[in-house]
């Protein structure tokens, strides 16, 4: 029988600044990217964060950013590899603290954002923030686009990986994302979503934007918090999933 | 015997500035109190702190401040015990990823600049911080000023702590340490401040400016790393009490 | 006949955080002040609000904050008088050139949160903050609490100055507002707060808490713009300054 | 006769963190380019070196850079080019405040680091700068890399320009300058940076690494004004410079 994890983003409000449905989008999904200060986050909503996870059938993972709030971590910068690893290990680090403080333990780590995407396709960066998380506990997962050099670093250290796959997202044939630049990036069709999502989960494939099929493994799903429709669409993406007999679990 | 242990704040340099003789001041204390990114430090440079210290014979610490980079930490800032807490989990935990990623262990937690001061006069945030470390890891020594409610809250929450004393600072007959506003502040004849130091190690007392005898704990003495005097000075005191038959080592 | 300004804040999103009705709460004011990117506010959020608030009947003026995004500025920190000058020449620098840019001209500067409050009764950091406005443009007006230190300092320096009144907080019987921290600070019933503003306007008192009456000046009044309730608080108080034959209008 | 300027950073330090010989290097040069507090600098060390440099014959202007102070501004980020526009306008802006209270005026703007690099070869990141200087006060000079896309920006939208050489950098074929990753990308020899830089400003030429010369304007040559050797080399220039009958001074 299949399985998949859910995954979504939390804890990225700031200050007094508020973003995301932290609360109800815990009950969809069954792993969490929890920021770590750098593109969002402080260390109030971290531990706030860790608290609500701790709460609910969950389990915790860092979304460690690039040091650039203004720009939510979303712009790539030209960081080098060793910087990338001693940000990795600092944000990891930041959200252990409350993991220990608070009596829980950390899963997995996700890049974020523009990390995220330059670690997909650059291998000295990937083994860098791959090093990284190995340093911090060999026991960590980690998490990364599926086919991407993220994913190869963390199996060439030895970690655990997650393969992510996005629902409502597009693939080219090469199985990365279409840019968010280009038109049709997004499948604005959650149904086409859904069914999208089932297939990469049940027959390892997606239709790339080519026409082609592109194989590709899929361990866990990135659903996004933001937005009213984000629940909504989480909740259908769940019991779908369900539906389908695929089970809904996290890793460990 | 008596024994003693010898602090001084390291990693302070930040991004392209440069600050302190890191290198030179491990050759004379013996337990040292690495800056986390909040008042000063960065990724890079707290990495780097960690293997110049892991490569001497002395012992790590956190030294947690104000998130006040443009004022090192020393403008005090009205901050909640809550948010005293939860900076304090989130800069040991940072410094913790360096220490588990480059195979070493942290042995205390010393508060910075202003909220060290603000620390030891105020109980509820003295609280907040004990708490803080406790929960991280209640095998950590919470250095603070000898005497001080930080000292206090440490030992009523089962923390060992480590009462601090300065070589080149005067005492109030309260055991304060004069303020800095004031003139004679500042011990400025080395000789002087060796022979109180050692005073305050061997009989536990300090002339205080009111010109009666204080009774205060000297576990550690703070000593100072900037400058060409700093290093020489750490020498003078280190040279200094072992000549008095006092032992500096460190806690652990 | 009575004439009065209405402000509000504006501009206070940063990044990809959002706050506030800024288009809305325009409707309603004659003045706004625009966050200059310490406290709240980033480069873009302060040219796209120059933007809004030139296609309004409205005046601009700058909103300086502390260095403490984390805090939104309202947390107390120690900084001395010439730190406070240098910030407040800087941020109204920074949103002079927006305005400079796009074609429009400051009226005032109001202080923001922590800044505000601490001017209030701190004249040293009130002469400074003067200065501050004064040397960077004399003919800019100094907004602050009507009674305050900052009124008297930005009086001393030669500066027009507005002198705010607050719709929704209650008053002591010296002229300060009721501390936060205290029950009753905040006036909750709309009419009531309606009626103390109407009052100030016409007869330059307030009641305060101790039951006696307090003389104070009314330039303008503050409203918020955060929530659905500001707006309809804010037309309410608008409508009834003009149902009681008091103009609404800004200074210049 | 041939005439050029001698420009250099200055005000780079932050907070407690000391860079550069500001006080020294003003002897030599004849404009300086100020931090804006973006990549460097802060409130107060923008008005303690704007009083330095009124105090000296040198013209001012702004040094705007990214928002990456732990990179000192020297990492490319992936901004738009309304980001650009809105940061430049932003620390121009900021900048003026302290000339407008100290009784100075701006003259150029240099962008810095990444964000001059960035600039040199993109035409929209160029003209964004461009009109960003433009738009805040048409009578600034737009300095850039000689032959770039932000001199050719900056003539296009009708600002002057001053054309910027390097006395210690090696050119290509194509009049840029080689990356600092590679060897030879620093001329060692004083000399032959001196007499490279003397046929720039008299013949309007540079022999490239690849052996052919290279026609460039040199109408302001970037000296460092960190580290002992910088001070020398920048009274070799400037000597050099003035027994070779070239005129040293600033543009207004």
């Amino acid at each position: 029988m299949n399985t998949v994890d859910l995954n979504c983003d939390l804890g990225e409000s700031f200050g007094a600044y508020r973003m995301g449905n932290d609360q109800e989008i815990l009950d969809y999904v069954t792993s969490v990217n929890v920021a770590c200060g750098f593109h969002a986050g402080d260390p109030t909503v971290m531990r706030k964060t860790v608290q609500l996870a701790l709460g609910k059938e969950v389990k915790i993972g860092a979304h460690p950013g690039l040091q650039d709030l203004i720009g939510f971590g979303r712009r790539n910068m030209n960081i080098s590899p060793q910087e990338a690893y001693d940000i990795v290990v600092y944000q990891i680090g930041a959200l252990n603290g409350f993991l220990q403080s608070e009596g829980g333990s950390m899963q997995h780590v996700k890049p974020h954002g523009a990390l995220y995407n330059m670690a997909a396709k650059n291998k000295e960066l990937s083994m860098a923030i791959a090093e990284a998380v190995y340093k911090v506990n060999p026991e960590l997962i980690l998490f990364g686009l599926s086919g991407s050099e993220l994913i190869r670093a963390g199996q060439a250290i030895g970690l655990q990986t997650g393969s992510e796959v996005f629902a409502d997202r597009t693939y080219q044939h090469d199985g990365s994302l279409t840019s968010r630049l280009e038109k049709d990036a997004l499948i604005e069709n959650d149904d086409v979503a859904v069914a999208q999502v089932i297939r990469m989960v049940k027959e390892g494939k997606v239709l790339s934007q080519q026409g082609s099929d592109v194989a590709l493994k899929a361990d866990t799903i990135c659903i996004h918090g933001d937005g009213a429709h984000a629940l909504s669409f989480a909740r259908h993406v769940r019991e779908s999933l369900q539906l389908s007999e695929i089970t809904v679990k996290s890793f460990s």
